[in-house]
């Protein structure tokens, strides 16, 4: 039955687990697949037609399971991948940036708004394109954080030293009015308590990772696809990279065990087409 | 052009005015058109069967006006009407219930959630059953306040009996571990400051206005329906009781001053079909 059919969710490595989390939170009956590109993380710093491929390859090994939607979990590859996913696929395709946006929209007071990502998202200028699309009157403050995610992937997240990494890489928003941060990227939910910290009480944090899977709920609803079986369902992890790794952070971060394949790809991971 | 087309919106007096607002605030470029049933409020405690016909005669007659999306900003109307207007129009039809239901589910920690809302809501067990049908292990209690739409439709939100009357409605929840109080009305926005105050601050308040503006928000843009000129749009107010009074009431709320017309039902008002 079509709405049995489970979500897929990708991301370059274990950001969109953050996505996981809040599905498995707000839509508890909800069966999802998982596809961590680890062994090619980070995605941010690659140029965009090298993640269009990746993206592109992840997709084509989810389909395989018949999903009844996919969400891309990667700031990265939605800003440059999304539209071309959509015209590859007969299911929605559902980014991290237009949820983002729109939280930040119904959040902020002053109109001002900042976004933290990757050195691609920020290039992208996905986030302020997006906001100005809903609002034309919104300010928006970028800034790349490439720091972070590495701090991410090593399961680095609560030190002293991260928060100095995070607090330092924050600085030059000091200086602005803002009063809506937008972690944009999926990784950054992992580090939200010492962002947190650094930029002070008086900025709402705005996670890609709730924001998307409550805009999944709401389309999955709004089309009559929302999963009604009463057990349970079990979810299936896969990624490209170090099983042991991946499984650790996903184990401690969604706080159960999971079933994981490791998944060796067959096609060259470096260079052209 | 069909983006430029506008949103219907329907409420059964001034309580949809809330939506109104969040939609002029999320949304600044799409254009409104307003229906408020002033002659008929409230609908709460009315029977099912004529709270169905009013919201179709709306609609029809909102129709003439080709929108591209119609808000039914009537919780009342929702519980009962929603699905029967789905059947009747060709363009997406968004109630109020489903997306307080869904920022219910994301707020609450505790998994217990209130909701307060007309007579007619809560027999409806509407909100109970969106929520149990997002996540089943949601503990919901449920509380009609029949006096709070009248204070409303008065323009009564901020004195010192409006704040007894709120209290006081709201006693039985005191022994309730709730965190998360659902607003089940479009009227309760008016009052949330005395509601607020009522339940403390450790509970947070969802209101449909805000959040059906942020779903009707998510199914535009990602169906490609977002209104995209550069020019404020006008909107228009249609009305069916005392024009004055919902001028006055819509100019204090909207903060600006607003284009009505007032609408004489050619059908009979009272009385079966």
């Amino acid at each position: 039955m079509y709405v049995q059919r489970p979500i897929a969710i990708l991301d370059s490595g274990v950001g969109g687990l953050t996505v996981v989390r809040e599905v498995m939170r707000q839509l508890p009956r909800e069966k999802v697949i998982y596809f961590g590109d680890t062994a090619r993380t980070p995605y941010g710093p690659r140029p965009a037609e090298e993640v269009v491929r990746f993206t592109r390859e992840i997709v084509t090994y989810l389909m395989q399971y018949n999903p009844k939607m996919i969400i891309i979990a990667c700031n990265t590859a939605t800003a440059v991948a999304l539209e071309e996913i959509r015209s590859v696929v007969d299911v929605p395709v559902i980014g991290v940036i237009n949820p983002g946006a729109r939280a930040a929209i119904n959040s902020t007071k002053s109109g001002v708004v900042g976004i933290i990502g990757t050195v691609g998202t920020v290039r992208s200028r996905a986030y302020e394109q997006a906001l100005k699309r809903l609002n034309p009157n919104i300010h928006v403050a970028s800034l790349a954080c490439p720091l972070f995610v590495p701090l991410v992937e090593q399961g680095n997240f609560h030190s002293p030293e991260t928060f100095h990494i995070v607090e330092d890489s924050l600085t030059p928003l000091k200086e602005i009015p803002l009063d809506t941060l937008i972690l944009g990227c999926t990784h950054y939910p992992f580090l939200s308590e010492s962002i947190g910290r650094a930029v002070g009480p008086g900025v709402q944090l705005i996670s890609s990772d709730n924001e998307t899977a409550r805009e999944m709920s709401t389309i999955l609803q709004e089309t009559g696809k929302l999963a009604s079986q009463a057990e349970l369902p079990v979810h299936r992890f896969f990624c490209s990279g170090d099983p042991a790794l991946f499984k650790s952070i996903a184990q401690q971060w969604l706080g159960k065990q999971i079933e994981l394949t490791p998944v060796v790809w067959q096609i060259p991971q470096i260079g052209n087409h």
